[in-house]
């Protein structure tokens, strides 16, 4: 289902050929009636060239699919590359009778090489005869790259006695440290990350109510998830509505909530499945000077190799905490930092409690790892993921080609 | 030799039992002349103890001696850490004769845990008693923590047909990306690392001239290097000169560039011997708009975990230098980019050349990895060092406490 879950939505997966391995590596998501679009794009200063193509047309607000073809990026490819993007793009556009100017496309895989836009074409004009509401496995597996499973979200709400659906799929697994740009939910400047998000819904919206939605969901979802600290060319998150449930969403909390809930549902996913990762580790810092701070302090930590590390070998490690938030760029008094690791209590008024054992013991019971930390200064929250540091991430990083 | 190579320079190591293991832990470098000194300090926000306590003497421009205990860094101890801090370093002024304001000291180890002060006071006076112009192998071992061997380096330059000597040792393997002040060769403000250096000289400088080298030095050399992007809490650089020479190196740019060298030359040992390493990595960027630019983008290709991973696998990963650059905040053209690893060429004006298999090979063969990159807009220019991310690291890490 995920992004066919909407009524009007149709979506297939198929073999072009760009995976050395000839699973599934290009999707089409489509609607049948026009829609509107917004969307985030890697702030890389390396910007794929299908995340410039797409940052105009986002802009505009009107767009009704998506060509995603995975196992090359496409990024780092000069002019040429640019020229490559709209002609698979107009390729899905011309397969799917649909203005050239309202089909979208995104690529992850390899940095460097060129597509192999010929091969894609066929490929292409398949993808639009398979389109259909079955479809949205097929999508989701085909644009997965280094991922193990795919990544799906469903939320179906209820608005005044009438229901509209919003799904999605992602994928990522490495080079995911997403910093988009959700002020590029409307016209604006500066995109980065390969983290690839389409949501789509019946909703009947406008794009300035998808921008919004977008601007309010982003910074607490895919912005707030590293793997490995390694922002991409191509991180993109795409939102459309084709409106066929008629319900208009203008102003509802309720569709806004829906959209945060998929994709925070997506991005844990994607941190459950970093490259090597064995668990996920929740850092929420409380009692920052304001909610920049308390981002900044949890972005620090869920960037330490050292705790990440630690984390794997089940160390509740205090000292690796402290040493993070020395280098966080926010408010801090060592005096009041209070620290947990598991729920246990490493820290208070700025003094070790002793019970690391204990927080060590329930770390090595497995789940997820939580780290609180209480900076004692203020009402500033924020939640980050990030996942364990493991052997297999560095092996597997030694032989794949990004 | 290292820090007693210098006339009047004496040290020591001894066993004071703040390492589990038995070995060497308090080292003692004193000078039988009265001393002047400077220094640079890390950034962190949780500076340790020592650190505390060094800075306001630092600035006075007036020490003879240090007192260094591995084992425990005394930092995130609260109030009474500090206290603990002017014990030990009163305890060593005492037993050299030393005026209290002219003994420094320095700690690393575990973060959290107190000094013990009781057992360091026996091993102080026995530190002091073992002072000799021997001494500088066991303080070179005494300081080391994660360290697999000691580090240490001497430069004798001719100035006017005299020598003087700067010798210096340094510890250091993990929790390494050292960004001090060297601002605070003077009075001023802000530290950061658990990077530990100490450099003696028989020169006759004034507290100025010694900051002046300082600031001219680390900079380019323990600034300039990385293993793992965490900053410690108790990174210290100390030079001092006693004058024994006589030979006033005022306005030298001789003394300056000796400084240098035995930094550049203990920055690269740390690399080296970085957590897990098997080889050096060598980033050199040109062509940025300004020298900040060429840093920022060195640093990042540096701290990619997904470039550090791929030279261990001798992967000639253009994309991943690409992907890193895009996220340095220094002005960049992809179009004008020239990359080449292990001095081949892997791209040139934003397009791959197709040789990476030839740079694989030459990957293979061994040694220092070079990197270098051209960003085409300008005459800024920066070398950073950094090493390869191994399983090694990461099984380290998540066995060792810090």
């Amino acid at each position: 289902m995920s992004v066919t879950a909407a009524p009007g939505w149709l979506a297939s997966g198929v073999r072009a050929g760009t995976k050395p391995s000839g699973e599934l590596d290009l999707a089409l998501v489509w609607s049948s009636h026009p829609a509107v679009v917004a969307g985030a794009f890697t702030t890389s200063r390396v910007p794929s060239a299908h995340v410039q193509l797409c940052k105009p047309r986002v802009s505009s607000g009107l767009a009704r699919g998506v060509l995603v073809s995975a196992g090359i990026a496409n990024a780092f490819t000069g002019p040429l590359g640019l020229e490559d993007a709209y002609r698979v793009c107009d390729a899905a556009a011309k397969a799917t009778d649909t203005p050239a100017e309202e089909m979208l496309t995104c690529a992850t895989g390899t940095i460097g090489p060129r597509l192999p836009v010929d091969d894609l074409m066929p490929a292409i004009d398949a993808a639009a005869k398979a389109l259909s509401v079955d479809g949205g496995d097929d999508a989701s597996h085909a644009i997965m790259t280094t991922d193990t499973r795919p990544k799906t979200s469903v939320r179906t709400i209820d608005i005044g006695g009438r229901f509209i659906t919003v799904g999605g799929t992602a994928k990522g697994a490495g080079m995911i440290a997403p910093n988009m740009d959700p002020a590029f939910a409307g016209p604006s400047d500066g995109p980065q990350g390969t983290l690839l998000v389409f949501l789509t819904t019946d909703a009947a919206a406008d794009a300035a109510t998808l921008r919004h939605a977008i601007a309010t969901s982003v910074p607490k979802t895919f912005n707030a998830i590293s793997v490995d600290g390694c922002m991409s060319t191509s991180d993109t998150v795409l939102l459309f509505a084709n409106g066929a449930s008629g319900v208009d969403v203008q102003g509802s909390d309720a569709f806004v909530g829906a959209v945060h809930d998929v994709l925070a549902d997506l991005a844990y996913q994607v941190v459950a499945d970093g490259e090597g990762a064995t668990r996920v580790i929740r850092i929420i810092v409380n009692g920052a000077a304001d909610e920049a701070d308390a981002r900044e302090a949890a972005r620090e930590i869920a960037s330490s190799a050292l705790l990440k590390s630690a984390v794997w070998g089940n160390d509740a490690n205090l000292g690796r905490i402290v040493q993070a938030l020395g280098q966080a760029d926010c408010k801090l008094d060592p005096d009041r930092l209070a620290v947990s690791m598991a729920g246990i209590e490493l820290s208070r008024g700025g003094l070790e409690t002793g019970r690391r054992d204990e927080a060590a013991a329930k770390l090595a019971a497995g789940g997820e790892a939580l780290i609180e930390v209480d900076l004692g200064l203020g009402a500033g929250t924020f939640q980050f993921l990030t996942c364990d540091l493991t052997p297999d991430y560095v092996k597997f990083n030694a032989d794949y080609t990004t």
